[in-house]
């Protein structure tokens, strides 16, 4: 399997097994002179942790996060920056009994006709905690964005289930473990969330990214577009099924004259586009909402077959999210973060001499 | 600008303006001993050629298709195809009314202000007109991609506006001008377009496009997930504010036991993940849905700025589609090719000795 | 066959046969605002022409330069330049009679045996006609690189066969066929040559190459060092055999405390390294030299075999050059220009903030 | 700095500075089902270890490997391999003194004025420890090419000083610390060595390598040929200022009739090119040479400037090689191995339905 870099600049690769012994990333492109250590990227890793909350997976893994190289004295040099976190909490055996089935929903069946072989322990590179190196990379290009620019980058849970979630403020979504924006429907989640807890069930959600302050001219045109790249990014997080930017699929009932956002002397007088125009950010906010698919591995029974193609019925136990797009927050921001950084060294590569990006 | 390549192994480079001299690209990596010729080009350019209704841009180009490189006697020989397509009919006197302003909706403003110049001519760069290589290159990797395996990559419109398109089957698709699978809205959408352009006026669109008889094992996981993939290709197509693969937003109140597709001994009993699971194909048809805005070129009278930044009033004039959704379901075809494609290379880079891809 | 771009940033990827309709290029990120003609590009390709001399090949093409995009009102616009020069003196039949054998010293064996298939007029893809596009694309690096900080890239013949050509100054270079700098060894280089073109023989030659006012920073440590992409990029001329920076394979034989350049108030003492430390340019001149193989196309007959594996006799007319390594010198200069473009914009990338570049 | 990964089907990155936590790198594109354990990268780590030879750096570092994912029981995945190397014998204390000085012949001074910053304990990213992880890369190469064509990629030292090394057989090279394949200058070799580490001084060395049973068809013609990446790979290792192919240098002064291989119904009768023709693997053995440079680290005293720009006297103590050229020879070969690698999948990935390459 290659694919497992992402960025061009701002090149950050990963590699690690949900119950191998240790997760890893590679990033190289950070510039020289910024102050970094690991408490900037423990707060994210901490934000997407398993035990979380007594809503997500019961796994418990402190996570704690090793630098290995590219910062000396708390300063990065510009040299490419190894991280590290070890995995501590595996249970092989809560797998052994799915050793030679298919999980249906899951990537098992085309890892194994793929590769001709494949680590079925907890889903080997296929499992959702493969995200845990994309949150910290993400979180030093966050720390880098907004030190330059002041750029803010960050998420909350717009809908689970038919659930709506109104955005009030983001002190609310700190304050709960759904990074729920809207203080009315936590009671209504509790008790969701319990009941498929109960009936060994999953529910999808939907999950909105906001970035603030970011400078006009990030993004190229055609292929590499800025909402492009961004789609990529966001869609290549387990469990997406969908990407929107700013009005998203509403745009299919609008008119010509309702969408185009008109501008004044004070700017842009409306936002349809979501921050980017002809494929270049416009100095606006960036939206962006994505669609999580409930989690694969409930307990309640399925069908499936087993390596022999015998059809069996299969119930999967162990420690699983009701909903796994209640975690997919923090790793949303860290795709959102790792792009924007990507393009803001790609923008400084070819139009230093233009200062439209220095506010 | 960079980006303007897609594919690692399959990569296509383009280049050209709305009103330069030409425009074209270069496909590096196709294999040798492809039969190609310009008619199996051509066939797809004609497809998306404005003026080839009278619902589309009435710019009368002929779009031939130049082959200059990598096929010798109508065999491909691995070497780089150049391709080429001569502007012929363009009027930069219609554009030059609008030197000075910024189209609300269009890309003036954030290339101004990125590039500190722009070829204001029709969009220049940012003009729909630039997807004219992406169908050509489109066209190449559809041909190899049917003789190698019998896949099939077809678009139609599911949705204009309020009118929903329900899929009947190809041939109806192939009848009309809207590429619209639904013999029974034909006459609305006929209604609907006529009554926009008295209005001056357009409407957003939703194009679905359909892969099949992919083999298993195409994508990688991780970053370059198939679909993740697919959605940056899509995502990059001028206009397209949203991406949904198989159920897409649908998924956001489904259940786990709804959502995951279960497994028998004829295969998959559903497909809900739209023929990919952990960023691989699975063998199952792959569903894509894409989000178009409306045309933001329109007569109705808007609300801009000039480059001095005077608020002042547009009305664009000029050959402009009411509904820039339709001829954007044969480049939506070629970008899914294009990737396909790109993958199927990787896979064989990769997996040589295992032969599922071969049926 | 893939592998026809060089550069990440500044990326040119090329086409076209020596006997096809036209060879070309697509450069992709070239900054915009950067004023640019067909005159200057031309002025190199008119370095490099056959027929230049009366000891270069006798072919005679006019390579007249297109711009097809990029550039507006003779400025960049930073959208990627198309480039394209028609073939027009090519006479297959020339070629007819090798159709079926395999030329020693040529690619012909490895491209059949390869691909399957091959354009064998002229060589085809591997014919030193590819390198137009190199002296294009280079021609435009070098224009920047000098208006920027005022780089300058120059070569010349510093060895043909056993005639060493000491350095004097670039105006002799220029007035004379060989870019031989010597005005004492004309006279001999006039004599060897004419007496390998009677005997139907060709000669090895030795280019130098020399960047001066390069600035402090470019080149990447580790892989992407500038040297080693120098060498990739040099060594990927046709006919290359060699490449050394500074004292090359002197060093063989020198001690540390003569090699390692020592420094002093004034800066560097010495420039034993090329200018180049640890991969990045130290601010001193870059010396490169460059070993070109004879021409493997002559008259004087030669033992190969033909597509039956039958040996036989071959003796090759047609035109070509009795010193290969004459017009390498063109070619030397452009990637060196391709290489340090792309690492000036490598280099605003990632330490914009640090202006040791700016002198 | 980027720049930390080579190849592009089977890509390596690495990470780690000589005085840092650890060394590690990522390996993306490894095809799965390889046989694959830590004894197998081990041995080669052993044969560049410092200490290994009392003719080496008296470094004492047990570099034990070890490998975090991409295999599993002992078989690899095709998901990507992480390894590591922890750091256990530094002495950050033998560095402080030269903190604020520039060491001749060093990165120091380069580093220092690109980055604004760097990591001066033993050169930081910049020391010859950074190739423990190319080596670790390479043997995992070596082994596929090995198993799967029978591939050998071997080198030796050809010269030190003006010391010639005859090859006689490959029991000989691994009988010497030396890497030295001439039984006769062995003890020549060992005076030498002993009497520039009595004068507190070094010397440069030719290595030289052998690539056997290398099949025809790798490499892509035009930029990515064969010998061109073999340059850019082997001149990425610290020290190298030379490289040659085939005949290298001497081709200079050969004649055409001369220096192409002829063929017959045996194959070819010589091999001038070195064993690749227009960018193309033939099939013959591939020979390269490389030009290192004597160690820069001498206690011999220098001058130099400080941080200040004073110019100052320089001895650098510690622990360092009297000819940085043997170590470099398992690297050398590391290096090839991972090119040929990366060009034996983008081979599979292009001509997969030709069957040349399978001998």
């Amino acid at each position: 399997m290659a694919g497992n870099s992402i960025g061009q600049l701002y090149r950050v690769t990963t590699f690690g097994e949900s119950h191998g012994t240790a997760l890893g990333c590679i990033i190289d492109g950070i510039p020289p002179g910024i102050p970094l250590n690991k408490a900037i990227i423990q707060h994210d890793l901490d934000r997407r942790r398993p035990g979380f909350s007594n809503f997500t997976t019961q796994r418990k893994e402190s996570d704690q996060i090793k630098i290995l190289s590219g910062v000396f004295e708390d300063i990065t040099t510009g040299t490419p920056i190894g991280l590290i976190v070890e995995n501590t909490d595996y249970r092989s055996q809560d797998y052994s009994d799915i050793k030679d089935l298919f999980r249906p929903g899951h990537a098992d069946y085309t890892y194994e006709k793929k590769y001709g072989i494949r680590d079925y322990r907890g889903g080997g590179r296929s499992s959702a905690r493969e995200t845990v190196m994309r949150v910290a990379a993400g979180a030093i290009a966050k720390k880098y964005l907004n030190l330059k620019y002041g750029i803010l980058i960050r998420g909350y849970i717009s809908q689970i289930g038919n659930i709506n979630c109104q955005f009030t403020n983001w002190s609310v979504v700190d304050s709960n473990p759904f990074f729920c924006p809207d203080p009315n429907k936590l009671e209504l989640l509790d008790k969701l969330i319990r009941s498929l807890k109960k009936d060994g069930d999953s529910i999808g959600a939907k999950v909105t990214v906001i970035a603030e302050n970011v400078p006009l001219g990030l993004g190229e045109p055609v292929f590499d577009k800025l909402d492009a790249d961004l789609a990529h990014a966001l869609m290549s997080i387990n469990a997406v099924k969908g990407i929107e930017i700013g009005d998203g699929f509403e745009v299919v009932n609008q008119l010509g004259s309702q969408h185009r956002d008109e501008m004044g002397i004070n700017g842009f007088k409306s936002n349809h586009s979501g921050g980017v125009l002809g494929g270049i950010s416009s100095g606006q906010i960036i939206t962006l909402k994505l669609a999580m698919k409930p989690t694969s591995s409930i307990i309640k029974p399925g069908k499936t077959i087993n390596k022999d193609g015998k059809e069996v019925q299969i119930t999967i136990t162990g420690r699983h999210d009701p909903c796994v797009g209640i975690r997919a927050v923090p790793v949303a921001e860290a795709m959102t973060a790792i792009v924007l950084m990507d393009h803001l060294l790609r923008y400084q590569a070819q139009c230093p001499d233009i200062n439209i990006i220095k506010k």
